[in-house]
């Protein structure tokens, strides 16, 4: 087992990471930005460098830096956490290069997955259902309106490069396809480097559905059943949930057998989310492989009473999976908490917490970095706290949700609670009858 | 269903039960002394009334106040709360006298179970096993040698008021015991106003293992598994689990089905705990029942899943019980932290809470009516916060628990987290091998 981890990230998830080593008895790393050093993960951490100013290129990015401070500390392995380096199989290399493991899959691996068309080249091959579209990147003009023609409008434009909903553009005629390509393409180069595009079949009203999976070092990948992630604001996440109030057995079962023989395919190991489109009729689509810790593994944690950190670093210290009888009991929900405000567009709301009363009680669980008296500053996302309800079924979660949410006192700062609870208290979401774009119609426009 | 409930208690579990409140959408109406009106019951009920100065005898105690509080707010119902006024026959009584549901057991079992030789004739009759000891109260010096003849020495006298350890005596030898009756019974009159006393069998070196039922309106009675609450210092809890490690299927089926003899035989209704000892060979010998929700409710609630406190209400308010499947998940622990010194015979630490940073993340749950700022009165128990604890198993809860203790952060005042963290890294307490006499044998002789 390792003695020593640097976790190389800040906010909620590392102090997460920072939890699961001490549970581990391994010593922690926390690397920070001058902007961060009043952060929950510095004073909890065993200990702590300075890597840089904000923005994050100059430090929580600053891959020479983040090596530096593992190499001066003999930290053993680097967990990437989320977002920042967790998906760069750069970072993973350099760690590599440097005797370090990096706590996630192969860069191979995440490669493979990470480039859109070649996971959903190596995903057909492994017999995961694909949304109906072009083989491989789009060429020209004509390729696209032949792959349209095919698959029939609506037809999605992605970024192969992309991610969270960016670079996306919906087309519903030919004409609109020829137009939206030609930009699609000039943005993707612009934000990603990469102007590769390719197209989907559109999907209406999609829920977001994502299978948590688990693999070893030694060929074993289980299924930790689904998330159901459909209530996002422009492809952000903001509340999540285990089960799925809209997946039976017979959909779980299939996606989870899906997911798996994808991770088999690509050799996967550690904790990774295969997303899913699931459309009105059932049918479900791949979308993309998460090859890291979400945000939203925590609700899985909760119905599975799996602690899916601790396994993430055992696996990646070589350990065995060893988990029989994965059975999901109740239900929880998980609502991101950020500080910003819903009545000024979302703008981020900075500033110093002068109160702070977190909610407890029965199966109510938060995760966070803040405290009374820390400051939100402006470089990272704005993430405030993670508010995970469990009840033994989905109403019963909600409520909990509901009297947690109305119990939490944050002042000093605007919070997205007033938004979460409106949406808990929305007759739809309570029915589990909504899509992606619920939040659009039904929240936002009542305004 | 109640539409508004007083609550006649302060301090976390007045916060609790107005969280359970909140989840069935029934207001709640806090009482509060003229010291406690910064407690975070009193910010978070609907209503709250001043019911009095302390000490409690003029406030939480003060049962005109109360009943005043709840007519003049037109509370249907009163949750007493523990401690308190929680077993008083006469307060439950009172209640009914008024029109208002007392959130309990009826006040004749309150009664029978109350009077501790009463109760234990009760039980006897219900097959319920028994120390051996006295058939009722001794009556004089030469009853007390005949029964202590008949059962062999050591015995306990023990008041039949009493409670909490009060007024308990052990004897050796029959001169030690003709003085002790004597005292015995002097210090029952003067501390519970009742002479009474009766003789058991001493156990040494036993363990307390309690067992929560739960009965509805209908006679339905149902066992929630057992809670070893042995982790004690002079009689009162320090810390509690569910499972306990020492009591297998075959014990936990025998002492469930016992409880539930005994709680029939007395018609209970709500949650109650029979209290048993438990020795060396898995016998086990009733002590007594405490007819009220009790501080560690919460391990039991960890590993079932069940909302103990929302079902007393439901129950109260004529619900049916329609919980099936009870089953026992993993391990919970619960720490009682206390604003004590414990290098300074446990005295109470008083004073404002300069710095307050409550442990999250996985499996961790907090039960505390207090914040950052507020201030620790002199005037009542000196409970701060409660900390539970689940994991997949006994082992994975205690090293949860140290990390969730290492982490809490309470500054301005002195607590028992050291202590805890003393007996949870002690190897006699992670191999479950101890009695009542851990904390005096192993761990305070120690400093």
């Amino acid at each position: 087992m390792f003695k020593k981890i640097l976790i190389a990230n800040r906010g909620e998830i590392a102090v997460r990471v920072i939890r699961a080593c001490r549970e581990l008895g391994i010593k922690t790393v926390a690397i920070y930005s001058e902007a961060d050093k009043e952060s929950l993960h510095v004073y909890m951490a065993d200990e702590a460098i300075c890597i840089g100013p904000p923005p994050a290129s100059q430090s929580y990015l600053n891959i020479p830096n983040i090596i530096s401070a593992a190499l001066v500390t003999n930290a053993e392995a680097i967990h990437p956490g989320y977002g920042f380096l967790a998906e760069s199989a750069r970072f993973a290399e350099i760690c590599q290069d440097h005797g370090i493991v990096f706590i996630g899959p192969k860069k191979e691996v995440i490669e493979n997955l990470g480039d859109k068309a070649r996971a959903k080249k190596l995903m057909k091959e492994a017999g995961v259902p694909l949304l109906p579209g072009s083989e491989g990147l789009i060429e020209d003009e004509k390729q696209a309106l032949k792959v349209a023609k095919e698959i029939g409008f609506p037809v999605l434009i992605k970024a192969t490069a992309g991610g969270g909903g960016k670079g996306m553009r919906v087309s519903y005629s030919p004409e609109e396809l020829v137009k939206n390509i030609r930009l699609a393409k000039m943005e993707a180069e612009k934000n990603f480097g990469n102007p590769g595009v390719y197209i989907e079949k559109f999907i209406e009203e999609p829920r977001h559905v994502e299978i948590q999976i688990l693999g070893d070092q030694y060929g074993n990948i289980i299924s930790l059943g689904e998330r159901d992630c459909t209530i996002q604001r422009r492809y952000q996440k903001l509340i999540e949930e285990s089960p799925s109030p809209v997946v039976n057995n017979r959909i779980r079962e299939a996606m989870s057998r899906a997911a798996i023989r994808g991770a088999y395919k690509v050799g996967y190991v550690g904790p990774g989310t295969f997303e899913f489109l699931l459309d009105k009729d059932g049918k479900f689509y791949f979308m993309e492989v998460n090859t890291r810790i979400q945000v939203e593994h925590t609700v899985t944690e909760m119905v599975t009473g799996i602690d899916l950190v601790k396994w993430q670093i055992l696996i990646a210290a070589g350990e065995k999976l060893d988990l029989k009888d994965v059975t999901l009991r109740g239900h929880a929900i998980e609502c991101r908490i950020n500080a910003e405000d819903p009545d000024n567009n979302f703008s981020p709301s900075i500033g110093k917490i002068e109160k702070y009363i977190p909610p407890g009680g029965p199966f109510v669980r938060i995760d966070t970095h803040i405290y009374e008296g820390y400051e939100m500053v402006p470089f990272y996302d704005s993430l405030l706290a993670k508010v995970i309800t469990w009840g033994k079924d989905r109403e019963e979660a909600i409520i909990r949700m509901r009297r947690a949410l109305n119990e939490f006192i944050v002042r000093g700062l605007k919070t997205t609670i007033p938004l979460h609870l409106k949406i808990l208290e929305n007759s739809s979401f309570i029915k589990g009858d909504y899509s992606t774009n619920f939040l659009a119609r039904r929240i936002l426009v009542e305004d």
